[in-house]
């Protein structure tokens, strides 16, 4: 796939890391970046992410052949409202945002009819945040979740796959509202269980934690703004995927406080085996 | 520190580990292993991890300048008490396991006034199991409490810790009590938590998940029978430990539930805050 220009809006982790794999890959002749934070972008500029950092954000959008907006989710839907503004018909629009439904109802309530975007949401990312940790390797071999609606045009799903597979990933179709509901399983109800360990911990023990403790609560240490957001975007499902693990967890306090050595041995086994199916 | 005959109980991972980083750092003369699985102890002595594993066991045991017993837990009160029928009175007693209280308890009930026992517990580990994982490093700048009471001789508290340094740890005092307390909370609770969290993830999602959900859910790839013990001999604090997290999981629900950005962001910042302190 071959991109004239490629505008990136929000140019952190994630937006800077397609700009580095694009790079790498020459998936684009040009690269712009785009967003609030002007002193990012300049670093991004000079570390040779981007190209340019333009001043009109308007001038930008017109070249875009494809745009994708990378900020924190509650953003997201304005910022692509704010650039079909000013895009040509030929340019597809999309995101990396980690929740779908609010943002792709969002878009589409207020998008020209005429205009052509589909969501999109990379499994991949880091506790790290900022372009300075950029991988162009990110996205290699991992999922990349694009999610139509029966409004999208076929040929910006295909051309939003084939973005993202000349990154390196693979691809998967999903509605907005399935992606939700199973990546406030995979990810966000872990997030929260894992910040929620993480804080329960008193200081003083800090020096008795070992592998399994930092293992467990490492993704605590992500950024409490694009969580607040992501959990807030996908509030009834995440309650929802927290109360099947807390189900779970009655069981096991049932069974420890019971002293059942049985029950106890059997959801154990039952965890492990579903872990084990998962691979390191 | 050189020892002349050790005898380890139990050579799994944590028995075996002992092995290898005894041997590689010439901590003691000879290594004997025993334990209830014949075909294991083939295999420890097949790789040169221990020098033999007597059918004697109490030869063996006569033998011993030090024993450590590292079975699953509910069995090493009763390992120790054994081998106390046999060991000279000048072998130091010693055990590996994961809690404290009903051992150290269990044993110092049983033990005739003239032997010593001191009880210990790296934290160290892996999810894995059994002597081919064994790694002579294991312990290596890591942590080992060891929970002498009033009962204790202080030269067998300090033989005990003199034996882990020589295997590369760092040693600390604590009462049995005061450790359960803490590994309940560094240890034991996580694993539940990433047991349910594991648990409750349907099959079909298992392809979304990346390295989030799997960092968090690792150590419920743990051994069944070893965690069942851990857990039932820890009954209390891990109750009670589990009941802290799930009150500051209830903050988290609340604060989702509201819509409420300010006090989840709060929450986050303060997990991460807490979770950076940690390092990686």
């Amino acid at each position: 796939m071959q991109i004239d220009t490629l505008v990136i809006v929000g140019v952190g982790l994630i937006g800077g890391s397609i700009a580095a794999s694009a790079r790498q890959r020459s998936v684009a002749r040009q690269i712009l970046g785009l967003g609030r934070h002007h002193s990012t972008l300049e670093r991004a500029v000079q570390s040779g992410l981007i190209d340019a950092a333009p001043a009109d954000p308007a001038a930008a959008c017109r070249r875009a052949e494809l745009l994708i907006v990378c900020t924190p989710v509650q953003d997201i839907a304005e910022r692509i409202l704010e650039a079909a503004a000013w895009v040509s018909p030929n340019c597809i629009l999309t995101d990396a945002g980690s929740t779908k439904q609010l943002i792709v109802e969002k878009v589409e309530a207020g998008l020209a009819p005429h205009l052509r975007f589909v969501g999109g949401h990379p499994l991949a990312g880091s506790e790290k945040r900022g372009p300075e940790h950029a991988n162009p390797r990110l996205f290699e071999d991992r999922l990349v979740i694009v999610t139509p609606t029966p409004r999208s045009d076929p040929e910006a799903v295909r051309r939003v796959c084939e973005f993202w597979q000349s990154l390196g990933a693979r691809t998967r179709l999903m509605s907005p509202e399935d992606h939700d509901q199973a990546v406030a399983a995979t990810s966000h109800v872990p997030h929260v269980l894992a910040a929620a360990l993480a804080a329960a911990l008193p200081e003083d023990l800090h020096p008795l934690t070992a592998t399994g403790f930092r293992d467990t609560t490492r993704i605590a240490a992500g950024d409490p703004e694009i969580w607040t957001g992501i959990l807030l975007q996908n509030r009834q499902a995440v309650l929802d995927g927290l109360a099947a693990v807390e189900a779970v967890l009655r069981r096991f306090q049932s069974a420890i406080a019971d002293q059942d050595p049985a029950v106890l041995h059997e959801l154990l086994l039952q965890a492990k085996r579903l872990r084990d199916a998962l691979g390191s």
